[in-house]
Formats: structure tokens, C-alpha cells, sequence
């Protein structure tokens, strides 16, 4: 067996401070050192590498996933109440900021609500297409359970009301450190209790990205678990299905993807903040986890790159193997939830594909 | 910007005798030399990594995962025709052997046929499904286009006839060096011809893995450009949709995938070997770049680490821009056409979802 535990200190010294050295790509020397790590069972060691932006996608998508990573993004997780309300006002003015230009552009009103006494917005497009005029979609906003609240929430809500031409209540679930699990989940509940009341469940869908894909599809766990109606779809965007470390793309994918980038920043330190202590295995977290005999039709959307590329297939997996309708879709070259913005193709075939899938399962 | 371009060579020597040094998973100096090096929009550069195998998948997938490269997958391409022919000798070997008992096991009878000329094996399960007695699969094997023939063909063939109930043809058709495309696609298109006058082609589905998957759509995509009918599925398992390395999982899951590892070994070399000069975005040889609409319903089957990961999702993508149903279903932690042995859940599953979708779509 090799022995690759002998590490030269010195050059992974100089590695640290040089990225220089994985800069060099094709080199033969590369592809015989892999194979000489490779010779052995076990895990797979991955030589360092430059991968170039691909061609196949639309110049806007090229754009997004040749950015850079977002400032601090594997730092460490805030500690304090003070350094993670910083990191969301950060994340607040990057979100919000592109809001009324979005609404101007795919002509949505939003209107703040109270449902049962949670906050949501209510977001109406101009042109509600005929089809969908006794129909509601529900959305569930991500940010890793810490993040993403207030206006923030309604980004992806106006997204898919101006592109699919449907009434949408985003509910703003309160959040850690103040609120953390189950809040965001009662919230959730909350808010559909009442709306079930006043609209018909098969004519609702449910529908959220990254943490608000994984609050999606545990809303309909918890649902059912409680005999409430269920609503007739499900989409759930590269979802926060495992809480934990666990599943493949969380180390495949760390620094490919440009999102999220890794597990062992902000992103595992909000894991640990909205659990508070509960195993993160327990469905209601880690919806992977669930048991999805009887849940409802559901979508779900990833790229390649995509921190949560495996979060995303196992839970496929995990329907299909309930005897769940599930459709996958992987977005070529795409990082986590890089669907933002009406003006990049592939944003509008993620909201025209979900927009499809609804149209084949919602009453009217 | 970064002066990624200063290597220090000493290093990168090093680096390249010592698989040291990528062995050292999350140091904290890892991550802070990703965010400098990704601090700029470009290519990304991903630092050398450790990548663990998954426990969340059956331990028969686990010990495919953690298995170390085939010998001389990152040599260079044969040059001559010995060496292509001595390539192929270990191959054939190392599938060939596994057939009898697969046979046994699976209860499958295999037997040679001549069918307008060319070579194929018929494979007939001893429990045929009632449901099945007036449908026939046709399958094209993998291996590159350049190896896989003979009886290795068969391997595919077996689990889909044994596990689906199902007779099954399988093209043996011929190769490079001797026969260069279009050689195994005419092969393909002359069985394909004689076997719509005895079995309705609406009871009828083409399937393949790899280079077997490109060639199920490759004939799909003829027989529709000739009027031919047409199959009523297609089962393309993670196939080599596009020839050359165009598609970002030839970058981002190069080194990753245990079973080709890099196009930059046999397999661009059997790409070009093949080809013999067309151009690689040629539809036939290349599906990916197929004009789509009235295509029969297609489900697609990769995984994680599949260096075609991308061909398989370019093409699942291309299939609903045209309006065809397509399926797509990515493993966990699965790299190339992994699905191998009916004693892994996730191969028995692989081709139950085959079966299931066959079912949904064949006539009787």
C-alpha cells in the first residue's frame, strides 16, 4: 500500500499559502499520483484541481457559477447572538435589495399578512392565469433556518407567482436564536391549518429551496403524521434534507460548489442552532429521514455542483422507494439554488418544470 | 487578484510524488487557501481532498465506491492496434467471468442468433412475466465502442431479463479497429429493422449503459430521421452522450469516479478511435446535439460520482426542452454505470425502475 500518511510537512506548508499548486491542471504527473493513491481500497483522494466554467450553459448561468465564493463563507460559525445577526444582516441586504425591481419586472404585488398570528406575505401576480384562480401555493423561504426572513422571504415567492402565474402566501417563520426548532415548523403548521380551511388541499402545492425545500417536504411529514389534508404537490428545491454531514456531496461537492462552498462554515453552525440540542436525525429536521408512504407528488431541483446534490437524490430515492410520484431534475454546472433572477433560461425552465408538474397534479 | 500562476515547483514536485499531501482532510488552512484562490470570478480551483466512502448506501455499493482504480486507467490511450486489441483481452476477461453464474442465478438462457447479418444473442428468462410474452427488449452493450463485445455483451442483458421478466436481443455488433462508426449504429439500425416485422414495435424498448446508452438514443434518434417506427422507450443508463470532454463532471468528478476516472485516458482515445474523423457533434455519435421532438419516453440512470454525470443530465434536460417524458434517477455516491451484480440493492433497484417504466409504456 502507498504510504500517504507520510505527509511532507513542508510542502503542505507551502500549500496552504500557495494555491499556485493546484492551479496546474492536466498535468500526467496529476493522473499517475491519483492512481497511485488510488491503488488501495478505500476512500478516494482527489488530486488538486482547476475546473473551468462550462460552455453548455447560458451565458448568465456561465456568470453565477464562474463567481466567487461569498465573503467568509468558510470561516468558521458565528458564536454569538451578535455575530450571527451581522451575518444575517449581510445576507438581508444581498436578498432584499434586488426585490422591487424583481416585482416591477414579472409584475407581482406582495402585501404583508397574518395568518393565525404568524407573519406571511401574500404575493399576487397581475396576471393570475385562468387555471389557477381557485388554486394557492404555499412557500416556505430558505437561509438555513437562521437567515432569509422578512422581505427577504418572498424572493423566490415572486419568482415563481410572476413566472407561473399563481397566488403565493410565503409564510416568514420565526427563526433562531430567538426561535429556534420547532418553531419554523409550527409556524409552518399554522399557517396551513388556516389556509385549509378556506382553500381546497388538492388545489395547494407546497414549495421552498434549500432550507425551505427541507421545511417543505417535513410540513408534509408532519401533516400527515397529524391527519391533516395534504396538499397535492410538493416541490422541493435542492433541499436541506440532512441536517448532518452525511451524504456524499457534502465532501464531493465542498469547494466546487460556490454557494455554500461547505458544511464546516455558517452552514453547520446554523444546523446545530436551529436543532438546539434535538438529534438531527429526527425527521421534522432531516426529512430524509421521514417515512413517505403516502406523501404527495413531489419535484425536486439540484445542479451538479451542488453542495446538496446528495440531499437532493436521496430523498428521490427515498420516495421512490415509498411508492412516491418524484421527478428529479439536475441542473448541469449549477451550484446550490443557483436559479435566482427571470432574466437566465435555466431560472425560468426550474419555475416553467415546477409551474408543469403542478398544472399535472393540483385541482382547480 | 491571487498570483495563483507563481507555483512554487518545488512543491509541485513534491506533489506529484507524494499523494501526501491531498491526504490531509479539513485543515483549516484547506479552506482559507480555497476562499483566497476562489476570491476572484473563474475558473474554480479545488484544493487536493480526501473523500470519504458513504455509509448511507447498501454495503455492496460501499465496497464498490471504496475500490481503487482499474490498472492503467490513467495511461495514456492505446496507439496500435495490439495495444487496443491487448486492452480489450483484460477487459473481456474480467467480464466475461462473472456470466455463468449470473446465468444461474438469474435463471437466464443465452443464446447466440444472426439477424439480417448481424451478430446478437437472444436471452430469454425461464419466468417470463405473462405480461411480457409479446414484448421484446433490445439492449447495446457498453465498453467505450471498443470493447464489450462477444459474449461480455450479455452481462446487461442478463440482469434486465432476469430481474424484469423480460426477453431480451442483444446487439452484438461491430467495433474499431476494423469497423469505425458508422459501423455499430448500421448494425444497430439493421436488427433494429428486421425485428419491427415479427414484434410490434409499440411492445418494444431499447436500453444500454455508457457507451450502449448513447447508442440507444443514437438509434432511436436514426430510426425517427428515417421514418422507421419507433421503440415505445428508452432506457439510456448514464450514457456517452457526448464524445468529447464537453460537460462539467468530466472536470468536477474527474479523479472522483473509480471506474473511468478521466476521459483523458482509453476513453478519449476510444472516442476518437471510433469517430474515425466525423465530428464528435455529429447526433450519432454525440446524442446529446439530437433534435429531441416526438422522441420516445426515456428514463435515465447515473450517479453522484459519474464522470457522466453531466451527459446523462444534458441529455435529460434535452429530452424535456424537446417535450419528451424523461426520467431521470441519480445514486448516491454511485460512480459510472455502478449498477453491476444482483446482489446490491441499489442494482435490483436500478432495474426495477427500468421494468417499472417500461411497464408504464409498453403495449402488450
Amino acid at each position: 500500500m502507498i504510504n500517504w500518511r507520510l505527509p511532507i510537512l513542508s510542502c503542505g506548508i507551502l500549500l496552504a499559502i500557495a494555491p499556485a499548486a493546484w492551479a496546474k491542471h492536466r498535468l500526467p504527473a496529476d493522473a499517475r499520483a491519483a492512481a497511485a493513491a488510488n491503488a488501495e481500497a478505500g476512500p478516494r483522494r482527489v488530486p488538486p484541481r482547476m475546473i473551468p466554467v462550462p460552455h453548455d450553459v447560458s451565458p448568465q448561468l456561465q456568470a453565477l457559477i464562474g463567481a466567487p465564493y461569498p465573503p467568509g463563507v468558510t470561516s468558521a460559525p458565528p458564536k454569538t447572538r451578535q455575530e450571527w445577526a451581522d451575518l444575517n444582516k449581510r445576507f438581508e441586504a444581498l436578498w432584499t435589495e434586488p426585490l422591487a425591481s424583481l416585482r416591477k419586472k414579472l409584475d407581482v404585488a406582495v402585501e404583508p399578512q397574518l395568518i393565525g398570528g404568524v407573519k406571511a406575505w401574500l404575493v399576487t401576480p397581475r396576471h393570475l392565469r385562468p387555471e389557477n384562480r381557485d388554486r394557492m401555493l404555499i412557500h416556505v423561504h430558505g437561509g438555513g433556518y437562521v437567515f432569509g426572513g422578512g422581505e427577504a422571504a418572498t424572493n423566490e415567492a415572486i419568482m415563481m407567482a410572476g413566472l407561473g402565474g399563481y397566488r403565493v402566501i410565503s409564510i416568514d417563520y420565526r427563526m433562531p436564536p430567538d426561535a429556534p426548532f420547532p418553531a419554523a415548523l409550527d409556524d409552518a403548521l399554522t399557517v396551513w391549518r388556516a389556509i385549509v380551511q378556506s382553500v381546497k388541499p388538492e388545489n395547494m402545492a407546497i414549495f421552498g429551496s434549500s432550507s425551505g425545500g427541507g421545511l417543505a417536504l417535513a410540513m408534509a411529514l408532519r401533516a400527515k403524521d397529524e391527519g391533516l389534508p395534504l396538499p397535492a404537490a410538493v416541490s422541493a428545491g435542492t433541499p436541506w434534507a440532512d441536517l448532518d454531514k452525511i451524504g456524499d456531496s457534502y465532501f464531493a461537492n465542498e469547494f466546487v460548489d460556490n454557494m455554500l462552498v461547505t458544511w464546516d462554515g455558517w452552514l453547520g453552525g446554523a444546523a446545530k442552532l436551529y436543532a438546539n440540542g434535538h438529534d438531527l436525525k429526527t425527521p421534522y429536521l432531516s426529512p430524509v429521514y421521514g417515512n413517505f408512504r403516502g406523501f404527495p407528488a413531489t419535484i425536486l431541483t439540484t445542479g451538479t455542483r451542488d453542495l446538496f446534490l446528495s440531499n437532493t437524490v436521496r430523498t428521490h430515492r427515498a420516495l421512490r422507494r415509498a411508492g412516491v410520484e418524484a421527478d428529479l431534475n439536475v441542473y448541469e454546472g449549477m451550484s446550490h439554488a443557483q436559479y435566482a433572477g427571470p432574466d437566465m433560461p435555466e431560472a425560468r425552465e426550474v419555475f416553467g418544470d415546477i409551474a408543469r408538474f403542478f398544472d399535472m397534479h393540483l385541482g382547480r
